[in-house]
C-alpha cells in the first residue's frame, strides 16, 4: 500500500473553502465525515468523499482540513492502515488514545479567532452537529452548513448514484403488505401524537415499501426518503426504476386507491423543499417524528418546537422483531448457507494440505458455494477469511499483500455470509486442518463455552442483550483472557447483516429490550497478536422459554441458533466442559444433521453430507 | 397510620408563596424535593421538609405545592406508605407507571400563562435545574431561585440544625493524614488544570480531613462544607466543636504551618458568599470544579465558563479505593460484627420457639449484641428485620402496628449492620427457625448461586461492576425467577453505608471501574410477595485475582468476602450446587470458623462458638 498524494486535492479542496460560488463566506476549516446523507455503514462509492481526499478507506474515521493542517480522527482498528494510506499532508489523531484531543477541541487549538468551520449539512447527524457546534460557539467559532458539497466540488471523476433496478418482495418473504406496515406507522403515529413521520435510514425505506436494491454493495437498499403523514405517502426515488411494471404494480402506482394510501413519487433531491414545505405548514401541537440520528439539514427543515426526535424510530424497531414469514425465510437461508459451508469445510479439507489453497481463493470458493444455493443474491458483506496470524485481526479482509496460504499447522478463521432473497447470514467458524496445539484447543474451548452460555441463556421478557455480554466472557475471565469486540449485533431479513436496535455487547448503548422473534448473532472469540484467531458465531432467533416457575408473570426468553454448521470437534478440549455443555454441543449436531443432512441429501451433495456426518459425531462422556 | 392534616399549612405556604418579605414576586408553584443542600441520602429531621409539608416520610419524593394543587412524586416502593401518610388535599404521582406525567410536563399542564416556579437553590442540584428550566421556559415559564426556604419560614417548631461534636481518626485508622490528602487532591486538580474544588458531600469533607460526626443518623457526618486552593484551605462549619483541643490538634488550626495547609474556619452559612467572591477573583483559564450533583446556588456562585463539573469528584473515587489501614479496620469491624450476629442467630434459635421474639425484640437484641463490641458507634442504618410476608417487603422496616412474631414455621430476613470506629458493616442472612419446605430451599440455593458466582467472579481490571450484575441473576433466571433491585452498593470505611462511585446493578448508570481496594455488597435476594424473602449479602473487598494468562497483561480482580456469618446450610439444597459452588460455601465456612471462631474464643463466647462451629459443618459431597 503506498500512500495517496493529496497536496493538489487539499490545495483545491482549500480554494473552493473561499471561492463564493460555493460558500456564503469563506470557512477556516471543513469536516468531511465518513457517513452518507442517510448515515449507512456501508455507503456508496460516490459517497466516499473522506477516502478521495485522504486516501485511507476504513469504514471510520472523519477527516478535517483548515488552511494550515489536514488531520484524520480513526479508532484503533485502523491506526495502521490509516497510516499506510496517507500521505505527510496528513495528521493522524488516533481517537481512543488519552492525548488525542477531540475534533472540536483540536479545531478551537488551531483556528483563528471567530473562524467558520463548514459541513455538508446533509451528511452529519443532527445530534453531532448539536455538540460540535456548542463548543465551537463557546469559543467563538461557528459551525455552519455548506450546502454545495466542497469534495463533491473538486472530485471531477466522482462516480455517478448508483440507481439499480428494483426487487420486490411479495407476502411469501415478508409476512406483511406495505399497506399493512403504513397502517401499523400510523397507529404508533397516532400515539404519540405525531402527524408526519420522516424515514431516512435505507434500510427503513426498503422494509417499509417491501422493496430491496443494489444501490449499496453487500446492503440490498436502494437511495430514498419517504414522508409519511396521516394521510398521505411520499417517496423520494431517481430514476426510471419506477416505470418497472412489477415495481408500479407492487405499489399499486396506477390502481384506484384509497387516498391514504396513495404513494406519491418525487424525486429523490426534493425531499428538504418538500420537508421545508411541510416545516412551514405545521398548526402547532402538530409534531413530526424523527430519528435523532437523521441529517442535520432534515431535521432542521422542520422547526424546532415541532420535532420528535428518538433514537430508534417505529420503523427500526418493528423491523426488528421478525414475524413468521421472515423467520421461516431466515431458516430456509441458513440452511442453504450451511450446505455451501459444508461443501467448502469438505473442499477445504481435500486442498489445503496440497498448499494452493489462498486466503483469498477460500473466500472466493465459498462465495462460489454460496451462489450455487436457490435465491443467492449477493454476500452481506467483505468475508473475512484468515489464517495464522491474520486471523487475530479481527476486521481482516485479505489483500494481495496479505494474503497468506492455508495449511495443516495453522488456525483457519472464515466470517462470511450471503443475502439470499428468503434471508441474511453471516457465521464464523474456526478450524485446524492439521492438529491443534493444546493451548489452541484450550483457548477454543473457552470461547465455545461463552457462545454456548449465551445461546443456551434464559432471561426475563424485557431484558436488554447488553446484560448478557458477560456470559460469553466468564469462561475466558476465569483465566485472564478475553477479547475487545461486543458479542452479537441484530440481524437484518434480507437487509442489512448488521441493524439496531438489540445486540450484545459491553458498552452500553441505548439498545431497546430483547423481544421474541428478535435475531442476533452470538460471537465471541479470542484472539493472540501475532498467532492466531479464534471466533465462532452463530446467528440467533429470540424465543419464548419455558420455565419451572414465571415471576411476576413476566415470561422467559431464550435463543434458538438459525446457524447450522458443525463447529469443529477436533478443536474441542472435551474435558474442559460441563455435562450441560456437552450436552447442548451434541444437540446442535444432531440438529445440524437433521435439518442440513437432508437438504445435503436432497441436492445430492453426498461427499459434503459424509463430511458433516463425520464433523457431528456426539463428543463421548466426560471421564 | 393516619395521614396528616395539610389543610392549614398548606393555607400559610400559599401566603408565603405570595408574600414580598420572603419572595421577591409570587411564585405560583413551589417545589420541595427530598433532599438537603448536600444532596445526602439520609437526612437530618431539620432537612425533612417534604415530610413537614405532606406527611409523607419515606427516603423519596418531591412535593409541588401550586395554587390550585398540591401534588406527590414517588416511586413503587412507596406508593401505599404515601397513600396512608398523605391527606386528601395532596395527589400521588406515581413515578414508574406509563400515564403520570414529569413533574415538569404537570406543571406546564396546571400552571396559568408566564407562572413563576420556586424552589431553593440550595436544595436542588444543579443538573435537575437545567433539566426542569428548559422544559418550563419552552412553556413560556420560568424556574426561579428562592432564596429563603419557603418550608422553614412556615415550620414554626423545626428542629435545630445538628452540630455534634467530632471524632479525630489518627493515622491508623485512615492510612493517609489529610494533609496527603489534600496534596494528592491538588495534584489532581493540577492534571486537570483547575484552581479551585469545592468539597459539597458530607462524607468526602468528613474524609478529606479524618473527622467524623454524627448530624446524621447512621451516617457519620457533619455539617460542613470546604473550598480547597492550590494554596488555601477553607472548611465551612458551625458550633464551637472546632473549640475542641483534640480537633484543633488533629487540623493543625493552632500550629505554625506552611500557609498551603493553613485551615481557615468558616461559618456553615457563608460558604455562598465565599465562593461567589472566589467565581468574581478567577482569572481567565482558572476553572473551579464541582460535582455535578452539587447544589444550583453553589454552582450558578462560579460563572458557567469557569465551571469543570463531573458526576464524580476525584474525593469520590480516591475515598472508594481503601487503602491498608481501612482495609484492614474493615476486616476488625467484620470480625467483631459476626461474633455479634453469632451471638443473636444463637439466642434466636433458644427463643423464637417460645413465641415472644418479634422483630423489633430481634432488631433491639441484634444492636444490643453489636453494642458490645469495641469500638461500635451506631447503627449503619434502619434494621430490617422482618418475618414471613414482610420479608418480601424489600425496604422494610419493622414498627409496631406491622410488628410480627418470629416462629419456626416462617422464613426470618434480617438485613443490618453497624458502624464502628474502624469500619462499616452491612450484611443480610436469610434463617429458618424450624424446617424450611422444599420450594423455600430451592430459591434459596438460586439466589446462593447468584451470590457466589458473583463473590467467586474473576474480571479483568478495568470492568464496571454493572457487567457482572447477571452472574448474580442467571440461576433464578434458569427457573424463571428475578429479584427487582440492584446486586450491590459501594461501602465507606466508618463512612455512609452506600456510596459511590461503584455498584454492581442492571440499571445502567455511569459507575466507575472496579478496582483493587473497593468495597462493595453483594447482595441478590428472591421475594414472593405475601409469603416470604430471602436474600444473602456479604460486604467485599475487590482484589487481584491470580489466573493462568494475563491478555494484554491487564491483570484480573475478584472478591474476597469481609462479612463472615454462617450462611444457613438448613436452606441449602446441596443438589442444586455443583461442586464448585459446593467447595466454596466449605472454605467460606471454614474461614468464618478460623477467624470468627478464634475471636468468640478469646471473648469467652463459648456458646456462641459452638453454634458457629455447628452452622459452618462442611457439606456432603454430592451424590
Amino acid at each position: 500500500m503506498s500512500p495517496k498524494i493529496t497536496t493538489e486535492l487539499l490545495k483545491h479542496l482549500r480554494q473552493v473553502m473561499k471561492n463564493p460560488r460555493y460558500v456564503q463566506e469563506p470557512v477556516q476549516a471543513y469536516i468531511v465525515p465518513s457517513g452518507d446523507a442517510h448515515q449507512s455503514e456501508y455507503i456508496a462509492p460516490c459517497d466516499c468523499r473522506r477516502a478521495f481526499i485522504s486516501g485511507f478507506d476504513g469504514s471510520a474515521g472523519t477527516a478535517i482540513v483548515t488552511e494550515q493542517h489536514a488531520a484524520m480522527w480513526t479508532d484503533g482498528r485502523y491506526f495502521l492502515q490509516a497510516a499506510h494510506q496517507m500521505d505527510s499532508n496528513w495528521t493522524l489523531m488516533k481517537m481512543g488514545l488519552k492525548d488525542t484531543p477531540t475534533q472540536e477541541d483540536w479545531l478551537v487549538s488551531v483556528l483563528p479567532e471567530g473562524s467558520k468551520v463548514g459541513v455538508d449539512p446533509f451528511i452529519i447527524p443532527a445530534d453531532q452537529w448539536k455538540r460540535m457546534s456548542k463548543v465551537l460557539r463557546s469559543a467563538g467559532h461557528d459551525l455552519v452548513p455548506v450546502k454545495e458539497n466542497l469534495i463533491d466540488a473538486i472530485w471531477t471523476d466522482c462516480p455517478q448514484r448508483p440507481c439499480k433496478p428494483l426487487i420486490t418482495l411479495d407476502l411469501s418473504y415478508t409476512g406483511v403488505s406495505w399497506r399493512d406496515k403504513i397502517v401499523a406507522l400510523r397507529s404508533k403515529m397516532a400515539e404519540r401524537k405525531v402527524m408526519w413521520f420522516v424515514v431516512t435510514a435505507l434500510d427503513e425505506v426498503a422494509w417499509l415499501f417491501n422493496l430491496r436494491g443494489s444501490d449499496v454493495e453487500y446492503n440490498p437498499v436502494f437511495f430514498a426518503y419517504a414522508v409519511i403523514g396521516m394521510n398521505t405517502i411520499r417517496l423520494f426515488i431517481d430514476g426510471d426504476r419506477m416505470m418497472d411494471p412489477a415495481v408500479r404494480d407492487h405499489l399499486q402506482l396506477d390502481s384506484t386507491l384509497e387516498p391514504e394510501f396513495k404513494i406519491q413519487v418525487m424525486p429523490y433531491g426534493s425531499i428538504l423543499s418538500e420537508l421545508q414545505a411541510v416545516g412551514a405548514g405545521l398548526s402547532p401541537k402538530e409534531k413530526v417524528w424523527l430519528s435523532d440520528k437523521a441529517s442535520y439539514a432534515l431535521t432542521e427543515a422542520i422547526p424546532k418546537a415541532y420535532r420528535y426526535l428518538t433514537p430508534y424510530t417505529p420503523i427500526c424497531i418493528a423491523k426488528a422483531v421478525k414475524n413468521a414469514a421472515e423467520t421461516e425465510g431466515m431458516r430456509r437461508a441458513h440452511i442453504k448457507d450451511a450446505v455451501a459451508l459444508c461443501e467448502l469445510f469438505n473442499w477445504l479439507e481435500k486442498e489445503v494440505p496440497k498448499g494452493t489453497v489462498t486466503e483469498i481463493v477460500a473466500a472466493d470458493k465459498a462465495e462460489e458455494f454460496r451462489s450455487q444455493q436457490k435465491d443467492f443474491v449477493e454476500l452481506s458483506f467483505a468475508t473475512i477469511s484468515s489464517t495464522g496470524p491474520n486471523g487475530a485481526i479481527i476486521h481482516y479482509k485479505p489483500v494481495p499483500e496479505t494474503n497468506r496460504t492455508l495449511s495443516v499447522n495453522e488456525i483457519y478463521l472464515l466470517d462470511s455470509g450471503a443475502q439470499y432473497r428468503d434471508g441474511t447470514t453471516d457465521v464464523t467458524r474456526t478450524m485446524h486442518f492439521g492438529t491443534p496445539s493444546a493451548y489452541e484447543k484450550e483457548c477454543f474451548t473457552y470461547v465455545l463455552k461463552g457462545h454456548i452460555a449465551v445461546s443456551a441463556a434464559i432471561f426475563p421478557n424485557g431484558t436488554k442483550g447488553h446484560l448478557l455480554d458477560s456470559f460469553a466472557r466468564s469462561a475466558l475471565w476465569d483465566c485472564g483472557l478475553d477479547y475487545l469486540h461486543g458479542t452479537g449485533h441484530g440481524v437484518g431479513s434480507f437487509l442489512n447483516v448488521h441493524e439496531g436496535p438489540c445486540g450484545i455487547s459491553y458498552k452500553t448503548f441505548a439498545d431497546e429490550p430483547l423481544e421474541a422473534g428478535m435475531i442476533v448473532s452470538d460471537e465471541p472469540g479470542y484472539y493472540e497478536d501475532g498467532s492466531f484467531g479464534i471466533r465462532i458465531e452463530n446467528v440467533v432467533l429470540v424465543i419464548p422459554a419455558e420455565t419451572k416457575y414465571n415471576f411476576k408473570n413476566r415470561g422467559s426468553l431464550t435463543f434458538e441458533p438459525l446457524t447450522l454448521v458443525p463447529i469443529q470437534t477436533k478443536m474441542i478440549d472435551v474435558n474442559l466442559l460441563t455435562e450441560k455443555e456437552r450436552h447442548w454441543v451434541n444437540e446442535y449436531h444432531q440438529q445440524c444433521r437433521d435439518v442440513v443432512g437432508a437438504e445435503l441429501e436432497r441436492q445430492g451433495r453426498h461427499e459434503a453430507l459424509r463430511w458433516l456426518l463425520r464433523e457431528t459425531e456426539p463428543l463421548a462422556p466426560l471421564q
